[in-house]
């Protein structure tokens, strides 16, 4: 077992290492982020037996409901943050993009616990999430829009901003 | 603040340049997704206030329930599309994708307004939006096919289809 | 037509190609992910006009809930699948994870075809599925931590827990 999985690893030809090294802690947020989509999963199975609310019924006692919608609301924007972690972190910066991730997902585990117990413990943990959404917006437009101006018409946006 | 936006934009190696132009386009065109997204969300909240429905109710006039579908539609949708979009810019061809891109998510937010109207009005611009989801599939297995016959076989499926 | 679907193919450089042969595989098992979800979808739709729902309802006999149900718990795991099953194909192995990607594809059809019939029906293929993704979650973070300590630490993890 060990040797496939050593030879499973080693098969990475040594020049998309340079690559794979712009993406790692794009990828390790992700995974963090799985972990999560996961442990709310479960919430909304313990919720299920706790409640006696059997599928495919998704109505139940309000303490059931909240717990459906927290998982169901955290999925709904789960690609959303995925695709702009990406975008921001290929284009702009990793490192910051990371950052904002962990923020994310920690705003959502807090959405997730405040809504589990009442509807307005969600709207605190909502605002701060949605907040770190738009930075990372922000940074995609810059890191494209900045690409772009480089790669394409020769100018350094941010050289030029600085140099007025 | 400039100095480490600066700093942060020009950290990225030279090298990967190369590669990140080769995703521009539908990097962009996935943080326009991101936006609409984002718009369709910001409806619901504003729904919820008109109609005076409480999370985690999900259940009012129709008027209501129309908006809330068809942000949940196009949230379901939206992971489809960005796989599908990144796998056809990588594979086929980056610009044809993002054409394809920007088109379905023009016809999602006709999607979205259509339905809010009544569900009638959403019909015509799903079965717009589903025809492009089906054109990026076609792209996507045109362009795996061709890499894995390229790249595996030496065949070059193009010249072949086009010298017959 | 031909002709410029074969200069699109054709435009891409050759040295991006050495990348993309690193993630054909998963390209392909995502865009079969792709297909099924669409496939999914119409059996909603067919569901629809059979039980006579129309939207925006989500409410009807039980036999229309479990297609509905089936279709909405299967999309709002697709991103966490497609996010898993590349981060585990780009730092883990292709070709692994490619496999797995088809396992967890087949679970879930099994999951959508088995949950139509009856809820119970849904809770094998359930518990299949949730296997393989926990694998691809086991390979991701491997590949992960095998790559930070050979690439930040000169680390080979696995040579290390050979030679003890
Ligand atoms: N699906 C959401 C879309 C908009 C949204 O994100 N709303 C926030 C603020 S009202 C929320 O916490 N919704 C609760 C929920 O989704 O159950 C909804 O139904 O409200
Ligand atoms: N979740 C969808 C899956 C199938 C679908 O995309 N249906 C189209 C055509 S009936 C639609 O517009 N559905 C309305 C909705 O999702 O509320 C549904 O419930 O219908
Ligand atoms: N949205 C899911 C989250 C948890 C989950 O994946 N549950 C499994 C086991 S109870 C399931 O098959 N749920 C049925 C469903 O989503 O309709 C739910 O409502 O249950």
């Amino acid at each position: 077992m060990v040797r496939y999985v050593k030879k499973a690893v080693a098969s990475k030809p040594p020049d998309s290492k340079d690559m794979l090294d712009q993406v790692v802690l794009i990828a390790g947020v992700s995974v963090l982020g799985v972990l999560e989509q996961a442990y709310f999963s479960l919430q909304v199975i313990y919720a299920r037996r706790k409640f006696s609310v059997t599928p495919p019924s998704t109505s139940g006692p309000p303490g059931f409901e909240r717990v459906l919608r927290a998982q169901a609301n955290c999925s709904e924007y789960f690609p959303v943050f995925v695709t702009i972690l990406w975008v921001s972190g290929l284009f702009f910066n990793q490192g910051l993009s990371s950052i904002c991730g962990l923020l994310y997902l920690y705003g959502r585990f807090l959405y997730f616990s405040g809504y589990a117990k009442s509807a307005h413990g969600r709207l605190a943990p909502l605002y701060f999430s949605a907040k770190v959404l738009w930075v990372l917006i922000g940074f995609s437009v810059l890191g494209i829009l900045s690409f772009v101006f480089r790669f394409y018409l020769g100018l350094d946006l941010m050289q030029l901003a600085c140099s007025v």
